[in-house]
């Protein structure tokens, strides 16, 4: 590709958020981008999309020149419209992030980062989820330079239709990571529990809360980032469990 | 397994909806039924979790005896929620349903009825989720007889950990059912855009809309269900797709 590539950037922090504002200032190196992103915070979403409501869409434009387009929906939502009705040209890549937080493990299916990657792949376009490990004190050069690194190489390689890569960036100095691993999505999970409380009238209300399990396999995606390096898992969204389909059929239903 | 089982029963549209009234009504006749379900339509919200706000948990009582728990939130807090903190025992079984519509293809990743049978099997406990393929004119006799069908053969037989099964039913009297079959997740998809409207003041907004795609593979969940089986789909929800693990290590980052 000797053109500038076209890049759709997103994310589910929402289109205020350092992380995006990150994401664009590293593309715009590299490609012409166009940000479409949720108006407000969309993390732990899931691969949700706005069925039941209308969705309403506004221009911003800062001083600095970032402009983007924020959308009343969701980060599969941001995807589906950037392509279907905002932009003319399809892009040659969608990338969403920079996440604020790692999305490794089982809470991939809970990432709103990782639906708009899988969104832009259902509709067949290349597409990357990059997320930071850290929610405060983030570095965000690190993530900024893996982002145009990965870019490059899938504008380079291409990929296969249906495969996006989860990008997970540790939050130290560039010069301190270890390298890339390429990962398989681990068994880390969020020991969730809900903290019962009451509100000031009485009403009982529940709040989740809990801690990260990690997962001692070295070939996962939550054991890279532990270890300094930055973790790139591919993933797909064809669920069937083929190990399982034999054994289903002597059931005899 | 000789006493009854303890069967969670949930959903994504609602607990005031037909669907999960006919599950606890099959489901009664088989087991002890806990009913935790969202206190409105949560569809097409994926695999969604409550993070920024309390979740509120209210008791529904109907003359009928039905009796269950109305939560503010997504089919997988209601699992979550439940599990942890509203039931004593854990459950034996998590079903999620009676849809209204089918959940087939890749139209399964942004379903919150699958998503509540998911995070069944993440927190390890043996999980189904089964749809009605209509939206209107249902006939729930099908698919409770299915559920419970089902639901004996899983008491009977487990699941592997980290496998679900996601159930789908047509439209149409049990007699007319040609039978069951064990299928794989199709390529079906639903073909969106984008209606652009006008909303009484004159601001632009968006209403999603579109038709369905069939895939013509005979071994899939839609195929089934368009020829009158009744479509079983062992999934699961490990996303890493193995087969590009390697090509993507010789990208030499």
């Amino acid at each position: 590709m000797n053109k500038r590539p076209k890049i759709l950037v997103t994310n589910d922090d929402g289109i205020f958020a350092p992380g995006i504002y990150a994401l664009w200032e590293a593309m715009q190196e590299i490609g012409d981008v166009t940000v479409v992103a949720p108006d407000t915070e969309k993390s732990a979403v899931g691969h949700a999309i706005t069925l039941i409501d209308p969705i309403r869409v506004q221009e911003i434009r800062r001083k600095d020149g970032f402009v983007g387009f924020a959308v009343k929906g969701t980060p599969a939502d941001c995807v589906k419209i950037a392509i279907r009705s905002l932009i003319e040209t399809t892009p040659d890549i969608v990338i969403s992030g920079i996440n604020s937080g790692a999305n490794v493990g089982n809470d991939i299916i809970y990432s709103g980062t990782v639906s708009a990657a899988t969104e832009g792949t259902i509709l067949g376009i290349p597409s990357i989820a990059i997320s930071l490990s850290a929610f405060k004190n983030r570095v965000w050069v690190s993530p900024m330079k893996v982002a145009k690194t990965v870019v490059k190489k899938v504008i380079e390689n291409g990929l296969p239709l249906g495969t996006l890569l989860n990008v997970n960036v540790p939050n130290i100095p560039f010069e301190s990571i270890n390298g890339y691993k390429i990962t398989k999505q681990g068994n880390s999970v969020f020991r969730d529990h809900f903290e019962k409380r009451e509100d000031p009238r009485g009403k009982t209300y529940y709040w989740m809360t809990g801690r990260v399990v990690v997962d001692s396999d070295k070939s996962t995606d939550s054991y890279a980032i532990q270890n300094d390096f930055i973790s790139i898992t591919p993933i797909h969204y064809q669920l069937t469990e083929e190990s399982f389909l034999k054994t289903l059929k002597n059931w005899e239903f």
